[in-house]
Formats: C-alpha cells, structure tokens, sequence
C-alpha cells in the first residue's frame, strides 16, 4: 500500500468555514484517508512524508477548457486580427501538425500546467490519443475529446467513439465527445451527438456563445440563439453538457439551461485578448448555472496558469459589475475546484480535501514578501500569488512535482523538442 | 572602477526593431557603455561577469504610481464595498500605524519589486523619510512624495519643501511634489503646489479621475472636471505632471492636457478590483497624451508585480476596444519602461538599454516551459511571463537579485518583521 502524509500544513479544504491553520493529510493508494488539525498519530512505517511547513495545501485545480496541444503556436501570428489571425496564421500551421508535433506541444502544455497547480485538464484536438499519452507520461488527469466539426462529423463521431472503447476502463483518462460549437456542426450533427453521449453516458464539451459574430451566424440561420441551436437539437437531454465561453448568453438563453446539467466554462484572458467580450458570470451564477474556469489555448491567452486566470476571472466581474463585492476570492476558488468538479461528474472525487476524496492537492508556498502578510489566505492566492508559487503537486496520490521539481518529465527535453517541432511545423509551411 | 558583463544574452534595447539575439551589455560604474550582438572584446580583468545564458534582459520596469508601506495592508478588509472597506478598514488602520510599521511595509513591497523586475518607483505615501531609509537599504530608485491632503495642507507642503532640501543631491531617491487630487484639496493648495514645484523643479504626483464620484464631486463644487480644477489653477503650468488612473477623462480634458508635460498612469488591475472603471489608454496615447503604468497600493491590486500589470493593461485595453490589435506587447512594455522614463523626467537615463544610460537592467529566464516557443519574446513576457521569471536585477549598476536570490535584504527577515508589524497595529485598533 502507497502511504502519503503532508504534514505542518494549512489546509484550504474548500469547505466553507473550514480553513485548517495547520494540520496534515494522510493518504493511502491515491485517496485521502484523514484531513485533521494537528498532527498525525497513525502508524508511520513505510510512509513517504512531504513536510507543508509554510504552505498552504489545497485541492488541484481542474482547467476546465483548453487545447493543449496549441501551446506549440504560442505567440504565433500575434497582434493580428481575429480572422486574419486564424486564415494566415493558426490554420495553416495546424494544418502542417504531425502526430510528434501534437504529442511535443501536449506535453509542454501539460509541464506548464503541472508547475501552476492544475491536476486535471478538459481538452478539445485532434489525436486526442495521442494526448491521452502524454497524459499518462505525466501522471495528469486528461479529459479529452476530438473536435466534432464541418461536414466530416460522422467520422469523428466514430472516432471519439473508438476512443471511448480504448480508454474506459482508464484510471487517468476520459473521453468526452466534442462537437465544437453550434455554428460549425450541423443540426443533424449535434442531434447524433446528443445521442452517443446518452448512450455512452459521457460529458459533452462544446464552445457556445464565444462571440457576438456567433450569434448573428445561427440567427441568420436558424433564428436561434446559439444556445437554442444546441436545444432545439436535443443535445442537453439527460446529458452533461460543458460549454466553453458563454459571454453571449441571454436571459432567455440561461433560464432553458436551467433545466439541465450544464456548466458554462469561463475564459476570462482568452475573451479579453481576442476581444469577444465579458461572460456574464455573476448572473449566472445568481441564477443557479454553474459556472467554472478554464485558460482556452495558449495561442489565445497565453498561458495555461489558473492562478494568473482566477484572479482576472475575479478582476474582470468586479469591473463588469462596477461592484467591488462581486465573485470574492473564495468564489473565484470554487470556479477552478469544486464547480469544475461538479462540471465533469467528479463531485464526489474531485475539488475538495475532504476524506474519500482522490489526493490531487497541490501546496502553495507562503515564504514569499509577496503572499504576505497572510491576512486572508484565499485572497491572497486569488490576487497576489503567481503559478510559480505552486511547490509540490500530487495527482492521484503520486507526487508529480516536489519542491518545485517535476518528477514525472524531463522539462528541459520537453522544451528543447517543442521548440524543435515548431520549427518543423515552420519549415513545412 | 566597478566593471560589469552581462554576455550570451537577448537584449530587448526597446528600440524599435532593436532586438539583440544574442550580445553583450558592459557596464562601468553603472553606466551603459557597450550593448552589441556578439562577444565583448575589451579588457577583462577585474570585471565581473553575469553568463545572461537563456535569458532576455531588458530595462528595469517602473512601477509609476504605489503607496508602498500600503503592501502591510495587503488582503486586509477583502471583500467590503469600497467605502466601507476605506472606512472601517484601510483609514482606521492607517491612523496606527508608527514609522516602524511604514518602514517594515515599504521594504516588503520593496522586496516584491525587485523580484519581478521593478528598478524604480514612484509613491505617495506618509513619512516618504522612512520609505527614503528603505529605498537606500535595497537600492532601489524612489520618486516619493508625501501626499498633500485636506485642512493641513500648509504644513504638508513644507515637509515637502524639507524632504526635498535633504535629499536634492542623492543619487537614488528623488523627491516629489504629491497633492492627493483636486477633490480632496482646496484650489488654493493647489495652486501652492503648483507654485512650489516651479520653484523647486520637481514633478508633480497626483491622482485624477480615477471614480464616477470623484467627477460628481468636482463637478458639484466648481463646474469643473478634475483635470480641468487642477488646470484652473495652474497646476500643469511650466510643470511636469504624473495623474495617476485618468479613468474618466474626457475629450475636452485630453485636448487641454496636451499642452502640457502630462502623464496620465494606467492601474487597470486596481481600477478592475475597486470596480472603478476602465482608463481610455489607447485614445491618449493616440491623441499623443504619455501613458505609464502602475500597480498602485497592494491593498487594491493585490501585489505589486508589473509583469502581471502589464498583461492586465493590454488585454483589457484589447477588450474596451472591441479589437484584438490594442495595445500589443510592444507598446505595453514602452508603458513600463521608455514612457515611464519620460513621466518622472529620466527619459535620457532610464528605459533603454543604450549607451550612457543608467544600468537598470533585468534578466528574463526563458528556460521555462511557458515561456516557450520563443516565437515572439516581446509576446511572451507581456502575456505568458510571471514576475518569478525575473532572474538576475540590476540598479544603477550593482546587481541587487543574483540567480533569484535578493542580495541587498534579508527576505525572510523583512517577511517576519512585516507580519509582526501588520499584528502590532491590528492590537493598537
């Protein structure tokens, strides 16, 4: 048995009320076993210890929406326009992206993620197996679907059913279906893929309301909203539905969602650099819609660091509440753990520390003039922490980086073949 | 003769299309005497050498507007309305506060500046003395003022005149003029100051427009914008002003500023925490108005961390603009360095990396997995870098943070004493 103990810690269980000023967690085989205040007094043979002194432990955080691959294009094609951004940058490189080239990026992406406290990722791209490799590689838990998109739908649909079947009894990864947003899929498309979903019984990832063009292209077109395209398809039907973006969403829009299990994942930094606009998350949240984080791409953003995304997340509602109250730190923390976990079926497993639960905790380290003083801890990682203040991360038990140390990648490799692999992707161009 | 290399570097020079890939910066006796792509020729005894291997060095931020012993304050009060939290919180907590606790403030944010890349700054804060006192021990460069506030205004003005008589010939701390801004002192204060700073030939430190309220209140009491108070009574004059946030200004103010030697300071990450509003960045800058940039207090932002400022600025500039070409990483590091420079008076000294210029330089380790690609370097450190990947600082020649390492401070000493001050206070309310 894998006994874990992380000991001298503060504890942010994410439990409301429920801050442990210091105390440990004990865990066996990848599950948290006691989160108690001062020490541990169970048998102490064969135990690895991590000590937390100075830290603050608190659940991974789960980034709910990205394409991990497109960390390779990172600062390609920038300070263009939208669509000329996409037309003669993002396109025709992805178009020259071999299967190495996807696998590089992925794990690039997934090094940086790991050194900023994400334990699990929600991801949309092509060769979804390929990036289900890389996530094994590095011990994250992968929540992967290919794009579903166009006219060759079908296909994908076969696809991502195939890898449905090859990864279901998979510990670390899971597949979810992707169709990519009402304005690319055809309504026969999002009908068939309210169906799989249904009858594989996995989560739907789908960029809704992204931009204000969006909604102009389905009401020209079906005089819906986006969010009504989806509807009218029946693909929110008894199923669990995770939708990238949101900023457009109307009332009308938001009250159907209600009746189902959906979740509107909000992108703050990517909305803010490619312009589209401000989610209404406060509302939403008002409402009753769950509501969680991700970082999109990082050709968009350009990071994959939900710290740095919490606190623009929080920043941006404040500002477009003109309410200095609005989405508290707290709050903030909730979008990137317990929401996210709600988002991806996970709420018993995953967004707490809380006995039962998976050990995915990551420790923040607090010896730094900038997180002090330690007035408030939760905004003070919300609002004055950086990704690098993350320390130690434990994904599913296994300490995937200790004192700053990935243990799972050789970082230094993971860049110099990322960099590699841009220059051929260039030099195919 | 202290002689120093910093070699096998990037060099952003902040030139236009001036980047060095890789080169040298020799420096005698913090001057600026050599920057070229290659390897230094000269004399190479007694020089100490920085190997600038993977990193990218570019001219020291400055931080244009803070209230540094404010960093004491940090997470303090989260969460209130705005005035509720100056109220019950910040004023209280201010009134007991002993030159102690405003020193120990002062070096903590200090120390936080110099960790993510800021070389000078300039503060609004009581007993700018101590702060002076803190600012020499780091060797960091100060532009303080003492703010001039309210009935006691006259007394205030002549602590200025005193501080600038004690430190007119130090090479580090410059001393400002800093009237807290036209809704909170009289025309006739600000006409003194006006007056003062001709005199003494110091550049003014003010906040203008920064809330909605601020215009009511202005424009209730003299029919006046706050800008145009100031203008009324004489303020900008044959002076050289630095307005800290300019949320609301407007056209006619813009046109009217323009005559004068005016820097309007951006804090968008403080403007989207109070919920106050977004500054019109681009329309100035097209309008040939200098912007800077500021992080102002800790107790609004939460940090005083520029790298991350920088991002905020230019992608909320990108989301007020509805365009995705706002404010590009270029233009947002001339924000923080080269406009900088020109706003406190240091434009032939400070915010290049050229020959005869000041050696305030920071290196960027890029050998981190969000930092690469390398494909657009400028991109990278506006919108994927952190403050932690500021490397190696160096102030007017003498290197202060050596391989992340402060070498002017005891870091975990200042953390203790901060704490403790922060507490000392909290018992005397």
């Amino acid at each position: 048995m894998d006994k874990l103990l992380i000991e001298n810690v503060g504890i942010i269980t994410m439990e409301e009320n429920n801050f442990i000023d210091e105390g440990y967690i004990y865990i066996e085989d990848g599950i948290i076993k006691e989160v108690k205040s001062g020490s541990f007094k169970g048998e102490k043979e064969n135990l690895k210890k991590i000590n937390g002194i100075g830290c603050i432990a608190l659940p991974g955080f789960i980034n709910c929406h990205t394409h991990v691959p497109m960390t390779l294009l990172r600062g390609y094609g920038e300070g263009l326009p939208l669509m000329r951004w996409l037309k003669e940058k993002i396109w025709p490189f992805e178009a020259k992206l071999e299967e190495e080239d996807i696998y590089n990026g992925a794990l690039l992406g997934i090094i940086e993620m790991i050194k900023s406290g994400t334990t699990s990722f929600v991801d949309m791209y092509f060769k979804e197996d390929v990036i289900a490799k890389a996530c094994k590689e590095a011990n994250i838990r992968g929540f992967l679907g290919n794009p579903i998109i166009g006219d060759g739908w079908q296909g994908q649909v076969e696809d991502t059913i195939s890898l449905f079947e090859k990864f279901k009894h998979d510990e670390m990864v899971k597949i979810f279906i992707a169709p990519h947003s009402p304005y690319t899929c055809s309504f026969e498309c999002l009908k068939e893929v309210g169906e799989v979903a249904r009858k594989l019984n996995i989560p739907i990832h789908i960029h809704i309301a992204e931009t204000k063009d969006e909604v102009y292209i389905t009401k020209d077109k079906y005089s819906l909203s986006p969010a009504f395209v989806c509807y009218e398809t029946g693909l929110f039907d008894k199923n669990k539905t995770l939708a990238a973006h949101c900023v457009y969403l109307n009332d009308a829009d938001m009250e159907m969602l209600l009746n189902y299990d959906f979740t509107a994942v909000y992108n703050p930094q990517s909305n803010m650099k490619l312009a589209s606009g401000v989610a209404p998350v406060v509302k939403m949240i008002r409402k009753g819609i769950n509501v969680a984080l991700g970082t999109d791409g990082a050709s968009s953003n350009n990071n994959l660091n939900m710290i740095e995304e919490m606190q623009t997340a929080s920043l941006l509602q404040k500002l477009n509440c003109s309410d200095a109250t609005a989405l508290n730190a707290f709050e903030t923390l909730q979008l990137a753990t317990v929401n996210a976990a709600k988002a991806i079926g996970m709420e018993n497993n995953l967004g707490y520390i809380k006995e039962g639960f998976y050990a995915d905790i990551i420790l923040i380290d607090f010896n730094k003039a900038h997180l002090n003083p330690k007035t408030d801890v939760y905004s003070n990682i919300v609002f004055s922490a950086q990704g690098s203040d993350v320390k130690t991360v434990i994904i599913n038990g296994k300490v995937v980086m200790e004192n700053y140390e990935i243990k799972v990648l050789d970082e230094e490799k993971v860049i110099f073949k990322a960099n590699k692999s841009f220059k051929d992707v260039l030099s195919r161009l």
